[in-house]
Parts: C-alpha cells; sequence; structure tokens
C-alpha cells in the first residue's frame, strides 16, 4: 500500500486514493452494487467492478488473485460471523454451529444480493470451489475437531465415521437452509436438532406398538 | 395422436411422424444430445430443440406446456427410478429412500449431463420450481405418510415435528449426494444413516466419562 492512498472514501463512486480498508470496501461495495442491478456473475469483469468502486484495476489485483477470490470475499462480507464455540460439549458447540447456520440461511432469505449469489455460484464450479476451499472447509474442519473429541470423552458412538457423524448434525439444518427456502427457519431450531439427532428418533420413554 | 405418424423411428435426427413414444424419446435424447454438446439450459430454446429432435414444434408443443415442463421430464428420464416401498416399517422404507437418493447421487456424479442440467437448474428458479413441484414435492409426500403411520404405531418419538423428523432422516443423504460431490456414497450407507439417526448418536451401552 502506498501512502499517497490515504483520502478519506468518497461516498461513491470512490475518487482519488482512500486508504487500503475503505479501498477494499469500495470494491467489495462495487461488486454488490453491480449484482443488486442485477448484472451476473459471469458477466462481471474486473474492469468492470474497477470502475464501478472507482479504483484501477491493479488496485484489484494486488488484493485478490483472480475473480473467483473476489467473489468469495464479497460473500464473506455479506454472510454473518462465524461464531466463537463455547467449548464446552458436542451439544454445546453443534448448537452454537447450527445456530450460525440458521442466521446465514435467514441472511440468504432477506439478502437478495446473498440470494442471487450463492444460486449463480452454484453454477460456477470455480468460484463454487474457491467458496468451498476458503470458507466451507475451515468450518467443517471446526466441527471435526469437535466431534473428535466427542469420541475422545464418550460423548459420541465410536461405530460411526466422524466424517457421517458431521453429515448427521448438520444435514438437517443444511436441507432446511439450503435446498428448502420455503421451510421454517425459527428460534430454538438448533437446540431442537441437536437434541434430537444426539438422542435418536425412537420415542423417548417405551417403544408403543 | 394422428394415424399417420406411425414410422418406426429413424436413427437420428427422425425424419418423418415416428410414433408417439418414439417421438417424446427423440425429443428428450435431443434435449440430451443438445446438453452434451455443452448448450447452456437457458440457450436451449423450443425452436432448437425441435431441429435436433426432427420434430416441429407444434409437435413438442402438444406435450409439454414450455421449456422447464421439458426439461423436467429430461431428468426424470435421466434419473433412476423411485423405488416401490416395502411398506413393513419407518427404517425400512427410508432405508428405501435413502438408497434410491444414493443411487441418485451416484448418477448424477458418473453422468455429465444429469451434474451439468442439476448444476445449471438450481440458477433457474422457474426449472428449480417445476422440477420441485412434480419430482421432489411427491417424493417428500411419500415420505411424510411413512412418517405419519410410524408416529401413529409408535416407531417414532412425538415430539418431534413430522417435517423435522423428514429432514433428520433425508438430511445427511442429501448433504452427500447434493452439496459434498466427492463424499463417499458408499453401499450399505442407507442403512447406515436410517439406523444412526434413529437411534442417536450418543453411545449405544453405558455412555463413558
Amino acid at each position: 500500500m502506498s501512502l499517497a492512498e490515504s483520502r478519506p472514501q468518497q461516498d461513491c463512486p470512490a475518487r482519488g486514493r482512500p486508504r487500503s480498508e475503505a479501498v477494499e470496501r469500495a470494491i467489495l461495495e462495487g461488486v454488490m452494487k453491480l449484482l443488486e442491478d442485477g448484472v451476473p456473475l459471469a458477466d462481471l469483469s474486473i474492469e468492470r467492478i474497477a470502475r464501478t468502486a472507482g479504483v484501477g484495476k491493479a488496485t484489484i489485483y494486488r488484493r485478490w488473485s483472480d475473480k473467483e477470490d473476489l467473489f468469495v470475499d464479497v460473500l464473506r462480507a455479506a454472510e454473518p460471523e462465524d461464531p466463537e464455540l463455547p467449548g464446552t460439549s458436542v451439544r454445546d458447540d453443534f448448537v452454537m454451529l447450527l445456530e450460525s447456520q440458521r442466521r446465514r440461511g435467514l441472511a440468504t432469505r432477506s439478502s437478495a444480493i446473498l440470494h442471487n449469489v450463492y444460486a449463480q455460484m452454484k453454477s460456477s464450479p470455480k468460484i463454487w470451489a474457491a467458496y468451498h476451499a476458503t470458507v466451507v472447509a475451515p468450518r467443517r474442519r471446526i466441527g471435526r475437531e469437535v466431534l473428535r473429541r466427542g469420541l475422545e470423552n464418550g460423548e459420541l458412538r465410536r461405530d460411526v465415521d466422524i466424517d457421517l457423524l458431521h453429515d448427521m448434525l448438520v444435514g438437517p439444518m443444511l436441507v432446511r437452509s439450503l435446498l428448502r427456502p420455503d421451510a421454517p427457519l425459527e428460534e430454538g431450531l438448533a437446540e431442537q436438532i441437536v437434541d434430537t439427532v444426539l438422542e435418536g428418533l425412537r420415542p423417548v420413554s417405551s417403544p408403543g406398538a
């Protein structure tokens, strides 16, 4: 970053040379603005983004190696932040992880941009792969770490593969938030899913019939 | 169907007036051929499909009300058929339902067309809605029917909403087949998921530490 880039960010489009963080924000907001205007991801060139954000193409390439990289950061900026886990039990940690997933689901439903970008991302293997590698995979690693602890301290049955345990805990919320846009994402859902998956779907007291 | 449409189907493209079923097949295969050639769904006009299948546009419109309707049938033709359920228990029926989901997942991975069409479908709200209404929703109704029986005869706990019970059973396999293209879809997975979700993730015998 050159010291010359120290002018405060203008409203829009940014002129001159605003500071580093402000430049970044202007670029991310430029992409969001284009998406809000209905420009498809595939048509978003670095040139067009640069023009909208009022920066040079080189300024963008100094921060992101390519378009896919940039889009992943746009998504990150639009998504709610990932939570700190309490670290007390598989139950408590996964309630937190699923609650965060639920909030992302709600954010996607209420934000036309997020909704639009997710939908388009799925049809772009390159962006999907970038999002997966930098956002989804790290989240999954955190969940696996929680499960590994739970296997060690006896909270979880040991006859099921850790990867499958993970899919069983996150699957129901993922189905609701990603595949069933009309399904309820009500408060308390994270607790209910985690507790029920841990205890099982069989009747709790005495089995009938 | 006029009686004049009785000439057997030619190899391709079909000329003259082949029989009804053969016409249908020629049209579905025409769409698949175009998709195989890499034509994006959005660029597939009824006119182009008619030309490829060697039929008139009216012949297509006699069978499908619009492009979306036709695409859903292309998908249906490419997907493995839905199974007959044994009807003996929630466990057995859901093993069958999840096994069918697993096979669809495998088919999607091995078929470039299916893979491509699913991916594009997700970015086309109209096709997605049509596929959902005519393929996914009926499957879900069948699953709910199985669960309703299981709630009545005491196989399932009654303190969880039927819709959520459904998501808990199908979620893990859906995650694997739709959201995690690299995850294993090994034989026996359906049984393992259903049994584990029914019994819960807690240790089976005595809980440790």
